[in-house]
């Protein structure tokens, strides 16, 4: 008998954030910082951009949670990117790798093999990029958009070797880790918005979100949900309250300040996700 | 008799635009990079931003159309915009420049002539950098603001020597470049809204949109010619929609959204633009 | 007898910038860049974003103000910094140091120390960054956030020996510098909003538009008031126009547009700021 999160776990956790403001280290992407840092400070926590080499090791051991995203990686970050990913595993700071891109572009595929070698806590990316973390087919065309998420899931499960939780983002959202008594569980959350993808670094800020709640959250598996969790109802509340893309980024700020605990237990859609049996022994 | 773009044209390119969702690789910088991105989202296209040495030029082998945006280099990005022009060039992947800045500022004007070799396929800028581009005189001081775009077009007239369609932005915007003949026409664009200038990166990202529209357009002129007027219309709605520059530009995303091939018919102000007699032989 | 600036000084200088249209040059961190270049084109100033080393030093030269903020530094920004103050201090620009987050990363700080020898015109930071640039103790845990820019005077009035005015920010602003006859004189700027801190780079920003006051006011701590003063008020109208960060941020930069002297002179919360008899000698 496995225990897959709850929706009072995510409550609770989304409470404990704003009771504790985690501090989030945000190595990032030149295209999605400020909107990052927007959406971290409107969930409640708080995010320092620290990604230079001669700093980003040290300030990892201190920070609540660190994000590594691949989005736009130069030599400078890259080598930032080693210093904090080892720097957090050896601390124990909680971090998360964002593999933006990764399958289809050489280089920074080769940097992600590196950094998984430093153990993330979670990763979170789209279907294609946790397909290829794994190592499992790098040819994700073809793949149904609607079905995205779902197909990545045996990728996500090979990827516990390395991290404690996987999520994969989609329409609906899938997730796999573990619970309090280790065994291996799945979570699909829908909800969200198709204005999602019509606004820039709305994925990478989850990214963000996942690092924030993970320097709170009683196991991995509970602190990536509820950053999912999070997003996905305040995503539904900017849509009601929106006209197009512009409108909506504002809205999804002002939604994810407002949401709170009640909120979440009453509009946050959780289903179990049922695993292959020999993925789940 | 020489054909320019009619509005007909630009509608059915922004349909083919909303039909074929192509895909650019943004060089660009640090200022622009959210906005522009936002941009080619709210209009219909996608964008990766990939400006690191190592892979751009990989990209541009795939990208649906390329920007390269002078505003922000710096040593590594530098690389990158010749890598990515370079690939651009021999692969037939349309590519945008922006020499933002060209003229007053000695470094990137040396790297926009270089760039010049791999013949870029559209050049947007304001008038002072497409005058200071072509060599025509560096000196625009003593340009009155209205007349800027007008007083840049025998510049733009002497970069098709590079480049297939040339555009300077102002109040009017001016475009040249040839019709499906092969005959240089000229066309001035109207509309946009006194507070674009007021909202950073509204150049930068026509910048982009030009490079998305370049990838679905049956000639470089008429694709560069959607992207301003899809702006223009787009900032005139957003104006009556708006009480300031921050909710300017939310309106403007959210009307480049809006914006369809009837709106443009509607609204497009196309004027054909009379060039001098010994420019058009 | 001691003449700290009035509202009416204030007013004088924001006329001024709306008439001058000063031009900014920023050399600041990715997360802020496009913000606050949109908070300098709504307040009436321009901007350009020149941080490499190669032009850095050239359009100090040139600029009205020039802004050194720490926030992202780099190898390559980091050259850029030193160019550009140096090249400010020489050609008698007016520049400003932000030191984002000196004291708790010792790289930066060492970065920092050295810009001091370039003697920015003036300094602004929160108040754990103003004392830790002082040296006059870096632990600043156990501040209280609500005295937090009190407490920060004392350092600030040290500084005074390498800047012309210095502002530490905090739910009341505390400022400090000379009059027009040389004395020491200090400043409390009350105001704001609470959401400001939910909002990134609204502090970086206003780092920004005290370097384009600088270019237009009678005095360095005119300059550093009325950019306290403009940024205040725009915020308290915010405020009462949003329901969010999200639509704070948009309502700010509206509010930034719309504020005119005659506003300032209305809400403008202006006090004389006591000074210890031994630093006002």
């Amino acid at each position: 008998m496995t225990t897959p999160p709850t929706v009072d776990d995510l409550a609770a956790t989304l409470d404990a954030l704003r009771a504790r403001v985690p501090l989030v280290q945000s190595l990032t992407n030149i295209v999605s910082a400020n909107f990052l840092t927007n959406v971290l400070l409107a969930a409640g926590a708080s995010n320092a951009h620290i990604d230079n080499a001669h700093e980003a090791g040290d300030f990892a051991r201190i920070a609540g949670g660190v994000l590594v995203n691949l989005g736009t990686p130069d030599d400078g970050t890259a080598a930032a990117f080693t210093r904090a990913a080892e720097a957090a595993h050896e601390a124990g700071t909680p971090w998360v790798l964002d593999p933006v891109g990764v399958g289809g572009l050489a280089w920074r595929t080769s940097l992600a093999a590196d950094l998984l070698h430093h153990r993330p806590t979670a990763i979170r990316g789209n279907a294609s990029e946790i397909i290829a973390l794994a190592g499992l087919g790098g040819d994700t065309r073809g793949v149904d958009s609607a079905d995205e998420a779902a197909a990545a899931v045996p990728a996500a499960l090979a990827l516990l070797d390395r991290a404690q939780a996987v999520s994969a983002s989609g329409p609906v959202d899938h997730l796999v880790g573990r619970d309090r008594d280790g065994a291996i569980v799945g979570l699909r959350i829908a909800g969200g918005s198709a204005m999602l993808p019509r606004v820039t670094s709305t994925g990478c800020s989850l990214g963000g979100l996942v690092a924030a709640y993970l320097a709170v959250a009683a196991t991995p598996l509970i602190g990536v949900a509820t950053a999912h969790a999070h997003v996905a109802v305040a995503a539904e509340i900017a849509e009601e309250n929106s006209s197009g893309p512009g409108s909506f980024a504002v809205a999804y700020l002002d939604a994810l300040y407002a949401v709170d605990a009640d909120t979440l237990r009453a509009r946050a859609r959780l289903e179990p996700l049922d695993l292959p049996t020999e993925d789940t022994k």
